[in-house]
């Protein structure tokens, strides 16, 4: 381990190692942290899965005032207004700098990497993904935010990181990414819950599918009737994810 | 569902639906919370899953002094001292009204009922199912607090529940019952982490082991390399558990 990363708890889990470690970012210049799971294989081979911040953990003016934006939603994008713009740089975090971090410090193979995410999160791994065919092999989401131009957590967002200007904000849509000719080169999954209370208002998936279809971007999208937008909906469908992203990643 | 359990949410987990209830408890002279999760096969048969609070939801002077006393460590008894007695009768809640509850709201089988618990919870399955061999078909527990009148977190608990007099302390503490004739028709199942941080001073298996031997109740303790206490550990062994009792319980 490098001197870089500090470990702060480390727990034997399914015969692997689920760790919690910190280290200084110098893309949102701050302290951050992430997980890692290093699975038994771990020990022979190179395949550890890592959880990163939801965003920057610094204190800004208003980052708590709503828990939709600033403080555990940084949306993944590079922010450009003040005070975000020195720390709320996420996806710089996400794409550059934590991967390398990784790979400097555990048995990674950095030629096999897939992602995946939850509400933001798969938003940001949608977009990630598009934007980054060549850095990633595998591509799945639950219940992600799918147009965020559309729908008022990403007005919200991307007006407060990014401005007025709406010509900033189609490079952190994954349904402009689509229409602007970014693809992934392999099949996307997407889970949602038809009892999600985000369902209409925020997640859109049928944008997501139609955006997708006219792109010609292969769409593996389920509708779960009964689920919600939570832990049991995700717990419940993990599996599934997990194996689409071992088959692609073996 | 009848009118004494009202609903706090349900999610729809795994096929099944995992719920949160509260309803007003007798033996505790307050609101109590409980979870049922109920899988996809208990639309045709009788399968829910029970768990419990873990002490009674009342405010009482001094209950958040400590952590390992009062709220949220109610220790599965009933209290005897002031002013823990009019509440603090979780032995009474748990082994006679919730199962009633459960009984009146849930498509449950009451012939067919397990114990499982951790830490606190697994002296509370370890103590209940000893004391009551005929309600329960099987036991287990992870990492319990296996002789609680030879150990810091017993004593200060049955201190303060139970008074100084140790002589009502042997009624709740596991291994007295075995060393008193107790004991439970079904093999016992327990497992414990060998890097848990409370394993020497608080948990001592090896005293229920040696207990259990005595007493020729037979008993599969398995400890693990590496695990700690916490949810990494339970999550990892669960599946062992809930196979264990569905053998049991089928």
């Amino acid at each position: 381990m490098s001197a870089a990363v500090e470990t702060i708890s480390r727990h034997a889990c399914h015969g692997g190692m689920l760790g919690y470690y910190k280290h200084q970012s110098g893309a949102t210049d701050c302290e951050m942290k992430f997980a890692v799971f290093e699975p038994p294989q771990a020990a022979k081979t190179r395949a550890p899965l890592v959880a990163p911040d939801t965003s920057p953990r610094v204190q800004l003016p208003g980052d708590r005032d709503s828990w939709d934006f600033g403080i555990a939603a940084g949306f993944y994008l590079n922010a450009t207004q003040s005070p975000w713009a020195p720390h709320y740089r996420m996806y710089s975090y996400v794409v550059e700098e934590l991967p390398a971090v990784v790979v400097a410090n555990f048995n990674v193979d950095p030629h096999r990497s897939g992602l995946m995410g939850h509400s933001m999160g798969g938003h940001g791994a949608l977009t990630i993904g598009l934007k980054n065919p060549q850095k990633y092999r595998s591509l799945s989401a639950f219940a992600p935010i799918s147009a965020p131009m559309q729908v008022p957590w990403g007005v919200k967002a991307f007006t407060g990181y990014l401005g007025e200007d709406r010509a900033a904000w189609g490079d952190y849509d994954a349904c402009e990414l689509l229409a602007h000719g970014r693809k992934f080169p392999d099949i996307i999954l997407v889970d949602q819950g038809m009892a999600d209370k985000f369902l209409e208002q925020q997640l859109k998936p049928e944008l997501l599918e139609a955006a997708a279809k006219a792109a010609g971007q292969r769409l593996e999208l389920r509708m779960h009737r009964g689920y919600d937008h939570g832990y049991f909906f995700i717990q419940t469908f993990m599996r599934d994810h997990i194996d689409w992203h071992a088959r692609r990643l073996a």
